[in-house]
């Protein structure tokens, strides 16, 4: 039971003020170092008891020695999303004692073999893969070693734990939003390369989903494929994208990027969002709040993805024979001024 | 040496091409699997002789399993600029077949403490650590065990190998800048907790530097103090600060968190930037770029941060007694809408 000061847990800042001594002090005491003099050394043992504090159970382990590694593969670490999924990753698995190798792919085929492949060193005990090039299919055939868990909707399959959202029914939300909003002419920005079953695919599918069942159209000249879901791509599609009332008044993004991106454009070409055309993004990535105007877009629960991606690595080393599971993690719009009604 | 395939070294999909086979059996080839056929194999090999693919040194070390992890300490991974220093350590460490734990502070003590005082597992070479409460002194106190580079000018002192860019000089370009622009009445946001020898008050110093050779003021009214540097805290500062002909002309803000925020409420205002007042930000964050305007800022030059890291790792292993160095990594400003000429 963890003791408490003024209404929270102590700590070893406390217990350095109990016992007039420093933090480090404290600390090189809690490590058993031999350079504390005794009497300091029972100081601040006595200040531990006094002010109730008890080391965590992720710094007990990391000081034993027995703590885990998990290697996450994400394609780019810069990306607002994939940040903040290493974020959520990071401290999940310091509440368990974990520590987190982070492995950057860049969605490449070959980056992606290798972390499935090989683990880079002695204590790594799963991964957490964010695969964009390899298909379920190919990692099956590379039979990782380690308790693999998929990320994301880039592989369908039952040879891995998955965890993901349901990118179509998110997409569906977001095009129910903009028709309810009297949005009739779309644009879908953002699908991925290859065989289109990935997430631009999904989130594609779910806005034909919802303009089929309203009578309205989506020609083909109105979905933009691009090369990737980035900030440039979004201002190179804002630049020429025909918006207002002989164009689009709804534009559809795959990512925040794209989005950002888009609006980025936009506002140069001095056209008014949400007036003359509404824009949407997807991963409510912290920027989407702060750009003018903010940005509507689809959130993740990352503490849940996190959660069960974790989990899944916890109980397939429990029982390795564990059938796959797959683990659909919620999700949520969120509305903001890039749709308001006007 | 590597041979190339029209004009770039050969990778495992030229060799997958020519072989006639998938690029996850090349790999299974490449890491000594038993479960690919003889024919298949003798057909892999004979194409990776072919196509001239030579694995990388890196993935030979990792297959070899003697790779070695780096560990990198920052207070979120969250935040654009340390997110785009992690990119460039984990590119930078596996050219060099090392991988990279992230460890995240919060910029806590007692956290900075944890990672600089305890190796998380086996096989870590040495820490990178970006302290934002930790003092050198501190620091020493802990005696890390492993080779410990500090990141960044929070702690100043002479018992570790550091790295850093001269805030103050980058902060008096800021400046020059924007006096050579007409502007005459600065507000500078963003100064840290503690004692103020961070970066904060080195930035606050090469402000004060430019003014005061320009026999311009800067009243303490308009140093503003933020809690963190974070956008929302930005917004903050931005909805009250008096801007314009009875108000400041130019603000200077301590990272470009703060400046994104900033701009965001003064777009609400119907402020113009930078007609109205000039607006900088500080790290060259990938969104300084997208914001609108574009926003004036201070880049780093991170692949020679980085590389200046992990050499002082390397030089400390191979020398433990050696005397502790300093590497001043380069800066530039970056000039872009947001103090654009009006």
């Amino acid at each position: 039971m963890t003791s408490l000061v003024r209404g929270r847990p102590a700590t070893v800042k406390d217990v350095a003020r109990h016992a007039g001594v420093s933090a480090s002090t404290v600390s090189n005491v809690l490590h058993g170092r031999s350079s504390v003099a005794d009497e300091i050394r029972a100081r601040v043992e006595a200040a531990i008891a006094d002010v109730g504090y008890v080391p965590s159970a992720a710094g007990r382990l990391l000081r034993s020695g027995t703590s885990e590694v998990i290697q996450l593969a994400l394609p780019d670490i810069r990306s607002p999303y994939y940040s903040a999924l290493a974020h959520t990753v990071i401290q999940r698995a310091r509440d368990l004692g974990m520590t987190v190798v982070i492995e950057e792919t860049d969605g490449a085929v070959e980056q992606e073999q290798r972390v499935a492949s090989s683990h880079p060193h002695r204590g790594v005990g799963g991964t957490l893969i964010c695969p964009m090039s390899l298909t379920s299919d190919d990692l099956a055939e590379l039979r990782p070693e380690l308790p693999t868990v998929l990320l994301g909707e880039h592989t369908q399959g039952d040879a891995f734990d998955q965890v993901f959202i349901d990118s179509r029914a998110a997409a569906r939300d977001v095009a129910a939003h903009l028709v309810g909003r009297g949005r009739r002419r779309f644009a879908f920005v953002g699908t991925e390369r290859g065989e289109g079953t990935g997430p631009g695919a999904l989130r594609l599918a779910g806005v034909r989903d919802v303009l089929r069942a309203e009578g309205l159209d989506l020609p083909d000249a109105a979905v933009l494929g691009t090369p990737d879901f980035g900030r440039e791509t979004g201002i190179s599609v804002g630049e020429g994208l025909p918006v207002g009332e002989d164009g689009f008044d709804a534009v559809v993004c795959a990512t925040d990027e794209l989005a950002v991106g888009v609006l980025h454009a936009l506002a140069r070409r001095g056209v008014d969002v949400p007036r003359d055309v509404a824009v949407t993004g997807w991963d409510d990535a912290p920027e989407s709040r702060f750009v003018t105007p903010s940005l509507t877009t689809v959130a993740h629960d990352l503490d849940d993805l996190a959660a069960a991606a974790l989990g899944f690595v916890t109980a397939r080393r429990a029982d390795p024979a564990r059938r796959p599971g797959r683990h659909v993690s919620p999700h949520r719009l969120v509305v903001r001024d890039s749709t308001r009604a006007v």
